[in-house]
């Protein structure tokens, strides 16, 4: 099956994209993002920055042909703070890449729709490749689409719960109207979910704390490995959907009439 | 990983069992039971019996060496009608494997507890090794693993209604009491139910509607293949479990501060 | 709106049954009661039997014209238990009615389908009116309804979870076939569970533990009422379903063309 | 109980809202709307300014003493269009409650946030009681508030689609936030539902699809205000939660020891 993805100039044969935080070291680290086979790996640029020596380790382990870096804006808390973020994180990765997260609430952690629609038009206009996580919200991803961004990245559930989908609605819309690639991140706690979201449609799901704080996070990237492809292949080859009524799969005349 | 199902003599190194009714022909049957990987399959001894000709077509699309058969008593109606017809299919198919199945209404197709245990209770005495399909029921399931059953086959949710694993709770349960394997049958409709089934610690999956009247039934069976793998994986690795709170995987101190 | 519920030969208005476990003392109890107007109550007979003066003082709190008492046989293992412990509590509550319930395991109480058919079956041909509690089980509510109960009492979910209609699936069966009185019993823990209980077309629902163990249960106790009346009322009045698409209630043609 | 809701200069004794759209006729609407007992009716200008005698006729069946006006914005397209509907509205209905609606899209029907949020501060500064429908967006209701909105009107599903709270987990977010009261509108269809809003901590949910569609509006009505009631004494009298282990009601140690 030749099933590329494409976002702005890139393509991509792993629908799975993973990010960097809460693993145990940054060898399991390495270890679980390369049996994930991920190839778009969320970085934030505080953890390259801040910490020198330690966070060039973290760079060490990320650098692999075929892994685009993404880095990403968090702890930022307005438009204003992100688009300064972003270039830092440009000279510092060498990449125009960008995942826009703007959360300014640190309780809840969710999206700021306001000031994520206003940085990414700004950044888009400097010239980034802008991935925006927002929320499960169809119009502000049509918004966001229109202002130039590369892809969209609604939530299925707030980050770090592990819930799954619970925003199935919503991202159906989302899928539906989407003109860009649709990536479902945030929430997803297992390959279930995982497939789940591809099966709907999706064009690819980001994976962290589920993977970060498994048991053993190097089989639980397999998993996700596996789960991402047969929820796209489903998709792609078709599955029936829900019926209201049974129905046998064997012939049910009496047997002895 | 050197992981064994097995059930009663037999082991079994595919965790996905699937079902014969529904595909649109016999070679794309086979096609999809081969690119599943599966290792038991169910027929329906009507199918085999009844239709000569045509039917040795399908026995003949089964004929591999790593797929065991497993005649069920699909469209008895009580435990004299199951017994009768188990003894019939043991020697019509050569094996003394039976996935009992009693469901004497047409319209739901849910299986009856009582003529269920009653047949399971006789079978084995009769030297079956029986597999019974039946309500998600705990009581019912320890029950029939004390009559002997080599494995119990709980519905995830009405057959052929591809609603996934709408009797959670009580599987939840099912899976914490049992001594024998148990493989969830019914409702799977999609790789994302098996793998959730597989991530909950079910010991296998059985699917049928959802692979035989797919799009493409071929790909869809693959998929089922990955799902399962990915779920059984993620078991074992151990998932993390839902969060009450959000809980962020980048530092969130702010930046500029 | 003259709406009244028939079991066996007796009527009712209210369709809100109670339990009378895990109150906090009697006279809350009573209260609570009789804040939710119901009139049909089940009370465990070892409660009565087995520690005398205190559980006189439960009677007395229970001597109300309007109440019907359900003695029940919580705490019997098998269909030879419930029948001996059915036939004292005819002699001491004086009443033929009976709730039936057998649940051998002592941590997830569910009750067993193969002794409480048996069990009803015998104490139908004894004179009881029996009302069985068990599984959301559509063949064993067809079985029981068979042998002559005048009412099934299948669970919602596992019992004192407050989950709610976690069953939907089965109890929609379940309320389908019926010939008998359908009551939801165990698993219902707000009122919303009640009123949806209600809605989809169940006769009555019994309700304890999110009674019994709410922070002000006569208050709750009101509240049960309130959505037992709302939810029977929709179901009769035609409630619309759900719809895939969304749809305006209000003009959407622009407004300024 | 004296449980009222206070909402900008005026209070509520119900905390049922409706709509008025959707109804048979104008005399079937108001019936059922003095069935509801509701106090707060939402009515579309465009339905009073544009046909003239007819809608005369809507406006005399919603003029009773207890039923406040609130004049929406449905068919603006953004914020601009909702402020000029807005003062026309002002001047119609002789009101400066508002709730402010602004949906582009005619398929999903979804709130736009940037324009909602812009809408509604220049609203506050022209002297309105405003009340935003909006999506369950935890942040933009955090931010509605802060331009000094009355209330957020976040939905629970896609309007007209009966779903119930399907944003369940972003409406306890912005319940646990808001400084504000919180309406539930859209999605609303049934009143379990509307209990459901309620036991949350709603403040109040706003009803029109499952009221004016459905086979009997004027019953539904009171029996939406049923539930109503039930959610809200509920909330206040403190429900138990959910258990993950069942718990019995009556004693469980064995009978006939």
């Amino acid at each position: 099956m030749n099933d590329i993805l494409k976002i702005a100039d890139k393509t991509f044969s792993s629908r799975l994209f993973a990010g960097t935080g809460k693993f145990g070291d940054h060898q399991l680290m390495e270890n679980a993002l390369l049996a994930s086979e991920t190839e778009l790996v969320t970085v934030a640029l505080k953890r390259v920055e801040h910490t020198g020596q330690e966070e060039d380790t973290l760079l060490r382990h990320l650098a692999h042909a075929h892994i685009q870096l993404l880095p990403n804006t968090s702890g930022v808390r307005n438009a204003t703070e992100a688009v300064f973020v972003a270039q830092l994180a440009r000279e510092a990765l060498e990449t125009n890449w960008l995942k826009l997260e703007i959360h300014p609430d640190p309780k809840y952690l969710m999206p700021d729709p306001i000031e994520t629609l206003a940085a990414a038009e700004q950044l888009v206009k400097l010239g980034f490749v802008v991935l925006p996580y927002c929320h499960a919200d169809p119009v502000l991803c049509k918004r966001l689409e229109e202002v130039g961004v590369a892809a969209v990245m609604p939530l299925g559930a707030p980050i770090g719960s592990n819930k799954g989908l619970a925003m199935l609605d919503m991202l159906r819309i989302i899928i539906d109207q989407a003109n860009v690639p649709v990536v479902i991140d945030a929430g997803i706690g297992a390959p279930s979910h995982a497939a789940q979201a591809m099966e709907l449609g999706a064009d690819a799901v980001l994976v962290n704390t589920a993977m970060a704080t498994a048991g053993d996070p190097v089989q639980i990237a397999e998993a996700f490995k596996w789960a991402v492809r047969a929820g796209r292949q489903a998709f792609l080859a078709g599955l029936p959907g829900e019926q209201s009524v049974a129905s046998a799969t064997s012939p049910l005349t009496a047997f002895l009439d």
